[in-house]
This record gives C-alpha cells, structure tokens and sequence, in this order.
C-alpha cells in the first residue's frame, strides 16, 4: 500500500540523504564498526546535508521546520541504505526538541546554531547504574550553590555520549515527597571540570553508535545551563515521550523494511540444493507472513506519524506503536536470519548487523513491559 | 486511534441497526443457535431497515449505494452487538456483487428487488465434497440443451444454502485445456425439480448460520438464468475475491474489538483470591497486547476499505488484510478465553462463541495458507 | 522413541479396552454428543471390564491395583480410539483417591463395591459460581446438628455431576482466621432431600461430559458421609493435586497424539490443486515440528509417570508437566485443524472434536497462569 | 526433575573440570573474546586433564572412553560455568569419530596421541563458498597422481580452522551419476604446500570460537592422508549426524539452563520502581514458562544421550532433539535478555553472550528447516 504521508519536498530531501549515505558511509561502515563510533566529523558533513539544523530556527541558521517529518526521512534513510549516522537520532530527535521547548533565549543562541550545523553535539544523560528507567529512583544530586549548581553522581547507557559536547543531564536537585519532584536538567558542556567519559560500553549491536557511562564529580554548571525551571524535569522527560517513542517505531519499521529487502533479494539470489531458495514453499510463506506485518506496521507509523503531526499523538497511542513495530522488527530480523542460514550469523552480511542492531529495539525507550503498562492504564486496568 | 473512514451518515445507520440487533435479536440468540439457524423472516425484517438493499439501485427499489462503507457497518454492528444475521454477508457481500455487475437487465428486474428487500435470499454454491478451494478440479457440469442447462452434481459448505431462494452455482459448461475455462453461472431457483438440499454440516461455530450441502440431478436452468456469459465464471468469482476478502478481515476484526470488550468488562468485574482479574500484571499485559494488534488491524481494514472505495485495493493487499486480521482475530479470542477461566468454556457467555466463530476465519475465504502464495507471488517469489 | 513404562499387562489391558470403544463406544458418539452425555449404563459395562475397579481393593471386588499406570492406559486409549467414557476420569482419577485415602472401613464398604463396579458414579464439588479455583473463597456451609450436617450453598462446573450416586461436597464446617482451614468433605448421595441438579452446561466441547449445576438446600448430610477429619479438606484436596494434573496431562498429551495421527492420515489421503496435500512443504514442516513437540511431550508425561509411580513426583513438576501438554495440544490441535481447511470445522470430523475439547485442558485443574504461579514459587520468585 | 543419566564418575569429571574453566577460563573470557580465539595452549591443558583425549584408545594414551557421556560433560560445563573452550567440540565430538571410525592403525598411530594430548587439533572442512550444507554440490576436487592427491578449492565456515593441525578435508575424487558419490575424506596437515588459511570471520556471537576460511591450491595430499575408503565420504558424513546433532543439542540446552540460571540470580539481585523485579508477576510468569521449557529440553536430551548410549539414537529422533532444544534456547534466551533490560544488550553481561552464541544453534549441524524435513520425511510425508 502507498505510503501518503510524503510530499515532494520529502522526496527530494530522502532522495539527496540516500545517495550521501550510499557514497560516504557505507564504504566505511565496517571500519566504523571497529572503531566503535562514526567520526566526530561526520556530524558536520551531514549539518551541511541539513540534516542536524531540521528544527533548528531559522534566526539560528537551521531550516525553522516544525514538522516532524524530515526526521522520519532521515531515520528511514540510514535503514533504508543499511548506513549509520552514529548517535545523530538522540540528537535531532530527543535532545532538540528540550532544547527548543524550554532554552531560553540566550541559551538558544548560545547551542542552537551549533547544534543546527553539527558543531555542537548533544546527549542525554538519564539512566543510572542501577536505576534503569526508573527516574524517581535516581541519585545523581546538583546542589545549588552561589556559583551555580554542583552536580555530582554516574549515568551510564549515554548514546552517543563519547562525542557530545553538549550532555543533558537529569539530576535531582531536592527532595520531596513525591519523588517524581525535585529533579532538573542541567546542560553540562565538554571541558568543564570534574566531568569524565567512562569506556565505551560493548554492545551486541549499535557497533556505530558509542555508549558511554559518564562521570560527574564536583562539576560546576553556571546557573545558566539550568534548562526550563529547577524541579520540572520529571514532567519535561515526559512531555517528549511520545515523540521519542514515535521515532524509535519509525526506526523499528523502517530496519524491519530493510531486513525484508535484503532478505527477499538473497533468496532469489541464493540456491540450495539445486534450487532458488525463493523456490521453496517454506520461504515463500515466511516471508509472506513477514511482508505482512511489515505493511501493516508502516500503516500503524504512518498513522501515528500523521497524528503527532496534528499534536494528537496520545502517550498510550506512541505506546503502542513502539510496541508493535519494534516486537515485529524482532521476529522479521529473526525469521530473515534464519533464511540466510550460516551466512546470517557473519556480520559482514547485512542481516547480522540488523538483527544485532534490533534487539535493543524492545527495551530502549521504555521496554515492552512498560509499554505495556501504559497501555493497560489506558484501558482502565 | 480514532477511525476516518465513517461519516454522520453511516453513524445514523449503525445506531438504528444497532438497537435493532439489540432488542431484537440478541435475546433470541440462544434459540437461534439451538435451531442452527435464524428464522427466514429475520431477512425481511432487516430488509425493511434496508440492510439487504444497500447497493440495490434505486429503480429495483434499493437505497442505489456504490460504496461499500454501509455493508461494513452492518458487519461490524453484528459483532459489536455480538448478535447474528445468520448468513447475511454471503447475500449482500459475496452474491449481489455478482448479479450487479454481470446479471443483464431482465435478470435484475428479475431478481433485485426481492434480493433488496430480503424475499428472495441468496447464497453461491462453489466448493464440492473434494476440492476445496480448487476451482479448477470443480466436478460439477451442465450440459447445454435445447430448452437450457442440465445440471448434475453436488456442492458443499454452502453458507445460507438451506434458507436461500436463489443460488449461484459455479459449473462446468465445457471441457478445456486450461481448466480454469469452461467454467460458467447459473442461477438455481427455489423449486427447480431436481434441486436438492442435503442436512446442515454440524459445525464448531457459527451456529445461527446454516451450511448445507446441494444436490441437482438433472436440474433444469432456463437459458436466462446463465449469469454472464458462458465460460468466465473463473474471472467474475477472482474478480470479486478482494471484496470478500476484504468483508471476511472487517469480520474478524470487528469480532476481535468485541472479544476485546467484553473481555476488559470481565476482568474488571471478576474477582479471583480476593483480587479483581484486572489487578494482576498477567491480565494488564495480555490486553496490552492485545488492544495494540487490535488496534493496528483496525488501522489496516480502515485503510484497506478506503481504498477499495477509491477502487484501488489490490488482490495482495486484501490477502495482507485478511491474514493479518483473521490470525489476529485468533490469537484474540484464544487469550480472552483464557481469561475467562472455566466460564470462557461455557456457551452462554459472549466469549466461548466467538471463540468457536473466530476459528473459521482463518479458512474460507481462502485459507491463510492460500493468502500466504498470493502475497508471496506479489513480492516475485 | 520407545515408550517404556508399560509392562505386557498394560498393553493387554489396552488392547482389549480399545476393541470394545472402537466397537461399542465409537459407532455411538454423534448420538451421545447430540444427548450430551454417555448413557448411565456405559460405566456398568466398563465396570465389568474393570475399568472402574482398577484400584479398588479385592477385598471389595476391585483389582486393587495401586498403580496409576492402568489409569493411564484408560486415558489414552479413549483418546487415540477418539471415543469417550464421559465424566470417567472424574471418577476414578480425582474422587477415587479420596475415598481410598480418606474414607474409613464402614465407608468403604458401603461405596467402593459400588464405585468400583460402575454401580455408583461419583463426581466432586468444588467450585462454586463466582469463586473459581479459590478454595479459601467458598460460601457453601455445612453445619453440624445433633442428626449430622446441613448443607447449604451452589456449586458449577461439575464434571459428571447429572449421573453421580456420589457427590463429594467441598464445604465450609467452620470459619477460621486463616480461610484455608474449615472446610471439610461431606459425601451427598443421590435422593437425599434437598440436593438438586441444575442444567447441563452447555459447552464448547466434551460434550459428552456432562458438566452440572448442584443445589444443596438444608441438605441433611449424615454424620456418617464426612470423608476424613474434620475442617481438613484443603490438605486432602490439594495433596491429591499433583495426581489430577498429571492426569490431565495424560490425557492432553494422548489427544494431541490423536489430533496428529489423524491429520497425518488427512494430508496423506488428500489432494489439493491436483497434489497431495502431505507433498506440500508446508504441511510437512507444519507436522514435523508437531511432531517434534508431541514426541518431547510424551518424554514429560512418561517421566512423571514414572515418577508419580515412585511416589516423587513433586507439586511443581506436576505443574510443569501439565503446563506444557496442555500448551502443546493447544497448538497440535490449531494447526491439525488448520491442515483440514473447513472440513477441520465440520463436527464430524474427527478433528473439530478435538479441538474442541482441547480448550478446557488449559483451564481445568488450575488454569496455565496457576500452573505458573505455582512453578514460579518453586523457584524462588 | 533429577537427572539420571551420569554416574559418580561423570560427577567427579564434571567437578575438576568445572574448577579448571571457573579459575583459568572465566578470568580471560573478555580477552579472548576480544582475540577472537582461545589460546592455541589451552588446548594442550585440557588434554592434560582428559579432555581432549576421552574417546581415544589407551594404547595411545587416551582414557579409552567409548561412551559419549564425558563429552556431554564437557559441553555442560562449559556451558553451566558460561566460559568457554574455543572449538573443542568439533575436535571431540564431529572430528574424533571419524578417525576412531575410519583411519587405518598407521593413521591412527600418527594422529591419535596428539589428539588426545591435545597437541594436535583437528577441524573438518565441508561447506563451501555459495553450496552451503548441499554435500553433492561441493566442488573442491581431489585428483589422483603417483605422489597422492592433489588437492584443490575453498572451505567456508570451518571452526577451529586457525588454529587446526589437521584439517579433515571433503574433496569430489570422481565423477558420478549420483552426485552424493565420488567424495572423499582427505586430512591436510598444517604447514602442507598450497595450504592457505583466510581471514577469520566476525561472527555475531562464539567469539572465541575462530571461524575461517581455508584455501587449497594444488595441495599434494599424500595417499596415506585418505581417510577411509575412497568415495564413501558421504556416507561416513551422514553416518556421524545423529552424534554431532546431539552433541548441538547438548549444548543448546546447557546454554538454555545457564540462561535461566542467570537470569533467576539477575531478577532476584535487581529492584525496579523500588520492587525486586522478580516480584512482578509477569517476571514470574516467563520464567516459570522458560523453566518448564527447560525441563522438559534436559528430558529429550538426556533421553536421546541414553538411546545414543545404547546405539538406538535414530537420525529422526536426533533432529527432533535438535531441533527442539535449539528452537526452545532461542525463545529462552531472548526472553531472559529482554529481563536484563538495558544491560542484557552490553557484552559484559552474561546473558548478552548467551543470546549472541544461541543464534546459530538453529542453523549449524543442519537448520531447523532441515530438521523439519528429515522428520517429515520419516512420517512418511
């Protein structure tokens, strides 16, 4: 079924993505991978592809685009060409929009041009050892001084968290009642003092994308890196959810999309005993089923898509939506590999990378379970 | 996620329809199912609420509506009603398609107004003892004469066969070597000598709608009763496959909706060890699941139907519709019994029928497996 | 793979016993099914088989077998004959043990010549309409009075319970700070006043398992019928648990043997589109994994077996093993079903009944999520 | 439920063995992983506990073993103390059988001792670039001179390939009609003439497992290199799948069992929302469904090791074993990971190399879908 939810500009904008991505990244993808992250340098590149500056203002040099649409291209694109651009979606589409909802004006102009060209780039530092995603469980502490404010504690899982320069970080700066209160964000730039990188994590997949834990130890971030009001960052974190969530199922579709392709290419490619493998019953059903859930996933993103576009995308609607696209993409990256038999479990194969890169689908964001309990609450449960 | 494809129109309709279903026929379930069938006259009733005259032009007496929109109302307001109208869909969603586009105007002046307003019911007589689906091994023949067609044979899983005034018989009208020729029309009425109607099959569900087997022997149909024209029965029965497989997905997935329904009022409602069912994370969890896969197939008929209004929905699209939804409906039920414990075993409540309804979706029609080839030849395997 | 828990006396036993259900019991079915129950004198004539009596003592005229494995042997000899002895196992797999166990010398001489001769069927009375499986929830209240005790309260769901002489009655005797103790054994004996029989349930399967409502109003149980100590039922009744699942277990699996075999027979006898359907690739990977399952299933239940022989069959091994069968048919008997397109539909067919009856295993004798609890437990969470 | 099938001495086997890979294995596991392969010596320390050399005759220094019980001990130990032994099993279990088997007493003599002292390492080349597991499309071709055989083609996919001493070589010796013969089986030794090995191979997961390519170009094998008969490398290959399907098997359901195992500890250990996630009742419903899974695996299992003990392990039951055991890891491990959350996708923890090692269980030693057909096969279908 025909996608609707692009127009030409879209088009053009994927169609000019798609063949950046062709050419210069994915000669290097492999290498990239060794390496455990892209180059700092491919953020500027792609900042001039204005890729980096969508949202950006245009006051601020990037293209004033509200629509959250040139995002979706974006991520589709990397899936699309079976690329990467590293850590950009956390970025462009999770950073960006608390930097645009609650800087102030100064602030603004102080990161968004930089942010926009991919000068600056940016994290998000919520998850604590030990916390998962439970934020009112959290311990890293900011104390407000005369200086400004002294942060101090550990966050781990922080995607793309080697390279920024700019890292949002969630930390309690009082103690309530209600623990949801009593917590800020609080943008701590590279250099300052008393912040430190920890190793890259090794993951399963995501080889591109570099995870880091993070150290806070005495830091002092001036009062003016303070972002929105003290105390409201419980409700900020889950103001954007919905859109996070959205992304991650455009993410999950469009890999799903791609592992069907690549995998539907092999078969008719590929022989075993004296036959195309595209000739046997089994494959033909498997990958039937596969197509299936993939159209209708796209329906179902598409949708939610559309409706975050009108401001109506619910939380329990996002909820859902990451549900299904990211559990399907679990099962097409498994039922693909398995068509490609040994080859599927060696990574130069593109399917290997896929279903490495997938399994973190159902648990970032929120897992499946949470998703879940969403959901149920929504339903009066 | 709020449905588009309805306006106030179809509103008002499924609003009366739906009281009527309510006050007169759920109370008479019971019975009706015991019976294993529902009273002929419950046709003329609802034909007086222009439910089997929707697409019957205006001159014949019909409401004259092109679109399809109104007969999905009257599918989705019998499941969310969890009531019957017997085998209703196969006269308004499989049969009038036929006699509207290839019955010539004697015929429909013949046959229209009684098909509108529900004196003459209607069914389609296809499948034989032994061939299944496979239109090509069809057995049955009629022999051109001079005063018509002798017809000979036997067919079977006839869906309103027992009540039906009028039946499309598929039969073969000569031998060629492309067996899918030769294949022919014939409308069989009521009273024809030699027109047999053999026991109601006993089946798992679906109990208020008869099937039957039909017997002719040397039964003779007048020249005017040839449906079309000789030989093409095979491309008008395709032709119109995407519509009932379309009706056959709005089925399931408005059966799925209500077994969803009822299923959230009983766990609310029900206590077990001093708990309501709907406290436990096992029952929140399940009907997460199983609101997203509703709510994504509800998002894949909507758009399905629009484009078949639009004339635009493809044979491997509406197979995509179909599978998803009728293995979807499958997994719904079989959960939501579950949830009911023992009384999900019992009949009386809403869920143990549907379960025993639900099973047949994934068969007519063209069994998932059959949808699985259709869509795997689409994608060039 | 070999079974190897059977002696020759088993096969035997099995041998003979399946000549008279494929001569006596199978040629009937439909009518039975149709009557929804097996005529009260079938257990008269397996009585003399000594079907009944297996573990009733020779003192009273049974074969004083205290072996389980004959029980077995019945179980699965119905199942692969796909034929039925109604409410049997209700008789001599759940209530027998009790009496065995519990009823003192005078008791059993009055009830187990009876019992074992087919003379007096007994059924047992646990579940009451709005408490489930919760024992500590019921309200049916026994009192004790100079002449013995008044029985009061509603009981569902009970197996067998239109044609037992015996109904052994879970009832309140007193109210305790912990609502697991006070509840004691009352035997109620057909013609005692004020114990009424409700309608048969209508269910979706067994339907030639009677499945009752009983009434007990001021029922005067004589001090003589109380099976056991007083207030100790919730031991006895759960101390036998890991019996009745097994039992259970036993008979999922050997259905699941039985949906296999005649589905193989199915695909093998017949064509579609010109082919047998045993030569499509599907319908062999569909059966192998089938039969992959039914072969590992039939490990689990020969073990436990074999461990319940050895008296080392624990609580949660039993759960495991009743778990997986009952899971495992579940899905035999939905693809089985599947493989036979609408004749899988059609009562008649051997498989319908199957499927059918298979939806209860899931539920019955503690449902799957109880099954999990109760594993859950055992390991520490 | 307890196993049965090890006696006292597996016991103490098991338990030396156990204390060797905790103390000298475990410690080093991130850097061989990293390494991409266990150090060539650790082979030699194991054959000095008996490892290596278990089924090796003791006139060659072996312990003499003929049963195959210590090599389940082996690949369980390795599996229960999550370390690793690099490509032992093919050495053990698929290598040592066909020289025990097929090599006359001079081989024997010369290759046995190192073998089981672990000084010389074996590896067995069959599949080939672009022919996969179809033995009679192989094209690597042995022709034969006065010196012996020269030796031509590539090898793909051949574990332990790097570091093996000897390489047992499938090689097309003629030309038949039927293409299954004409094979047979040559061992090139390290450091022969036109002997290359290629780049190993980055797999998803056995990242201590090095996996190569090997390159043959006009390797003059001399004629006491063949190994048995001349063209019957087929029929020696197949004669060996029960075992090496097993010994799959074995593994696959160690590793599912240390999963699990992990996985209990981890949702005890951890507190999600300030609760232990292993008090959520959805925590205990998959575990105690994986936990019954996982019985029921070891239960097949051990059944198959004892029908192989006594010589009755047919090819059927050994591919129902495999592919029950492989498939239930699969769900296992995947469900366990997903507990893990976040850290379930970091290479740290356990349960992410678990995960990322599962994933060829269901395709090397024959794919599921292989495993399907034999079984179909011996259903007669």
């Amino acid at each position: 079924m025909q996608r609707t939810i692009y127009g030409p500009e879209h088009d053009a904008f994927a169609a000019s993505l798609r063949s950046f991505l062709t050419n210069e990244v994915v000669p290097n993808l492999a290498e990239w991978e060794e390496a455990g992250a892209v180059p700092r340098d491919l953020y500027r590149e792609v900042g001039k592809l204005g890729v980096t500056g969508i949202q950006v203002p245009t006051r601020f040099g990037g293209a004033g685009e509200t629509s959250f649409l040139f995002n979706c291209v974006v991520t589709e694109q990397i899936a699309y060409t079976r690329s990467t651009l590293g850590a950009l979606r956390v970025h462009t589409d999770v950073v960006m929009p608390y930097v645009l909802a609650y800087a102030d004006e100064e602030q603004q102009a102080r990161w968004l041009p930089g942010m926009g060209s991919g000068e600056l780039m940016s994290a998000i530092a919520m998850t604590e050892p030990g916390t998962g995603s439970d934020l009112a469980g959290m311990s890293t502490t900011a104390r407000r001084t005369a200086d400004g404010w002294v942060l101090n504690g550990a966050k781990t899982f922080i995607s793309g968290g080697s390279q920024a320069e700019l890292v949002v970080v969630v930390a309690r700066t009082s103690h309530e009642e209600n623990r949801r209160g009593g917590l800020s964000l609080l943008v701590v730039e590279e250099g300052m003092a008393g912040f430190g990188r920890g190793r890259n994590l090794e993951k399963l997949g995501l080889l591109t994308q570099d995870t880091t834990e993070l150290f806070f130890e005495d830091v002092l971030v001036p009062e003016g890196n303070l972002l929105g009001e003290e105390g409201r960052a419980f409700e900020y974190l889950t103001g954007n959810l919905a859109q996070e969530r959205l992304s991650i199922a455009v993410n999950a579709q469009a890999q799903a999309v791609a592992a069907l392709e690549v995998t539907v290419a092999y078969v008719k490619d590929r022989s075993v005993f004296g036959k195309p493998l595209s000739g046997f019953q089994n494959t033909k059903f498997v990958l039937a089923d596969l197509e299936t859930q993939v159209t209708v996933g796209q329906l179902a993103v598409d949708r939610a898509i559309a409706d975050h576009e009108q401001g109506t995308l619910s939380a329990p609607d996002a909820a859902k939506v990451k549900l299904f696209c990211t559990e399907m993409q679990g099962r097409v990256v498994d039922a693909c590999l398995q068509l490609h038999g040994g080859y599927g479990y060696v990574r130069e194969y593109d399917i290997c990378r896929l279903y490495a890169d997938a399994r973190v689908s159902r648990i970032y964001g929120g897992t499946s379970e949470v998703m879940k309990s969403i959901i149920a609450k929504s339903m009066g449960l």
